[in-house]
């Protein structure tokens, strides 16, 4: 499975309960093989995988990063 | 698939609903390989992979990046 | 078991009794493969490895990390 | 294909309508290989790859890279 | 047993006696393999091996960390 | 092809139309293999690889570099 | 007996007659394999080897560490 | 021809007409193995090579280097 | 002998004369392998190697170390 | 001829006419093995390389080197 | 002889004559292989090589090394 | 010849007529291997190469090294 453990990390905060993480794969076709629910004030400590290269974030919660903090915003009104 | 897990992301946050994010393909001819829609307040994180040297993205959203924060601007009048 | 050794680590602190650590899988199923309670004011420095691609916690805590000291909220009323 | 996923990447971020970017051939002859169309707002994020050895940019537009933000003029006068 | 003598190291400084300082195994299996007990006024020094991928620790202690130093608080009322 | 992917970049902006980039040969003999136009306002980000060891410019331009930004002169008067 | 030579090193620094500086084995068992007596005002440079992957240290001294100097405290009255 | 395109480069911007940027062979013996002329204003962006270990400019220019901007003085008297 | 001369050296100087540097063995065993003495004011230049794990300094003497400057104390009285 | 060309580079400015700048030889005897002459004005950027292990600079000159810019004095008198 | 001239150096100058410089052996023995003398005024450049792992310096003398400078003190009344 | 064109180089300036500069071996035995006079205002630019592993400099001098400039002293009275 390779060194894929040396990868970065995010850390994602939900604000809320029901924010969705999902997980897409890194293949030829890009699909979600993943989704993991966190309630507010749960964190996910989650790297880049072999199978993970990219990561989608649904719901408030703050996104911490190599390019600094951020913060989804309410999507009550419109979503 | 190589250590693609090693690659640099950005970071993609959706300021309005319907925001596109077109994968465009390594190999010797480029092409959309997928296509991702976020909603207003959904984020992306995203890597560089074996199959994405490209990433295209249309609406209002912000990039988070080695570069900095780099935001779209509307397109409403003239898109 | 590879060189895992040299991976990065975090550091969580409980601040209330029954703080759940949980270790998600990094193969192609990510699956919960250990969980870890932790009592107020104990410590847990965990790192990546070969077996664990993301790490979420439950319950009042500080994680400290390469992107600063984040604290989870406290879940009471919701949760 | 290499690990050219490695590489440094752009950003490209279109002022106007119809900014094109245009790939140039990385081998002994040095041809366009790609070219794509930005409208007003959208934003290219690009990798130098195997097939791609230089970017050219035509319109009005922000490249964000490792020397700066760089702004095309506009060229509606004398292009 | 590979080179993990490059790994990093946290320092434990025990602030009353009985601090508990427990190694879990880095395998597919997460369990404590070893247990140190240190008194008031005892450092104790210690890296990631082959074997430890997580330290636990429990009583009233300083960790001193490329994190800063955390301090275990008093357990005495509830623990 | 090698790994010419990784090699440093410099980035041109035509200050006039008619900027002449010129590419010269890495080989025991050193000529010019490509040529390529810019107009006013147009930008041109190009690498080093295995077949241009140096780069001619030729005309009112900024060449931004890792040792700054340097601006050719007018030619007009003695060109 | 591989290049652990190049593993980082500690300073300890006795304050006190009998400080002792315990050596833990880095195999499956972590055991003690050397024990090393300081008197006052002695001091040992000690790395971390194939052999030796923690080491607890008892009595007064100062602990020269990446993570800054550490100092054990008086153990007279309850050790 | 090896790696050569991940070798250092310099600038050299032409201050006058005719300046002469003369390229040395690396091989035993040290030889002129190439003359290029930049008339004033011109840019030349110029990489040690496999070919090139040595770099010898005439006239009035400036160097961009890793040392800093170096300037030529005026030869108009003695030379 | 494999390539101990790239580790790190740490500098001894002697406040009195007979401060003794005592060289502790690497192997499984550690043992005193080599004594050096100092007289007042001498200096000792002195490497981790392929035999030397551990350095301890007997006698008045400066430590000179990536982790600062460190001063035994007299052990006139008690030693 | 191996990878000289990633060795560092100095850069000599002369301020006088007929300024010397010997090459010498890196085996094992140390000897002249070219000479090249420049003129007030001229610079010469020059690398060291698998046959040149020292060079010596005679005349009024400027070098710029990573340990900064030093300044030969005049020879006139004594020379 | 392996690659030891990339190995770091210490700067001695001597401050009186008959400064002397000892190298120790790195092997399994630790002794004397070489004694240079300096007198006031000269300077040593050295490196650790694969025969020497410690200097030993006696006499008045300043040490330039990546711990700064460090100088000997009078021996002239207790040596 | 290895790659020994990597390895660091100090610059030497002479501020006298006769300086010396004396390059010692460094295989088993240190010996000199070779000569080099400097004449006042003159400079060497000197490696470490695969023969010198030691650079002993006598007369009134100037050393530009990583651990600053070190100036040896008149050793006209003494010497």
């Amino acid at each position: 499975m390779g060194e894929s453990w040396t990868s970065e990390y995010v850390i994602i905060k939900a604000l809320e309960n029901g924010v969705t993480i999902m997980g897409l794969t890194r293949g030829r076709e890009t699909k979600f093989h993943h989704t993991e629910k966190l309630d507010r004030g749960e964190i996910m400590v989650a790297q880049f995988t072999e199978h993970t290269a990219a990561i989608k974030i649904r719901g408030r919660a703050e996104i911490y990063s190599r390019h600094g903090v951020i913060r989804t915003e309410d999507q009550g009104i419109q979503g």
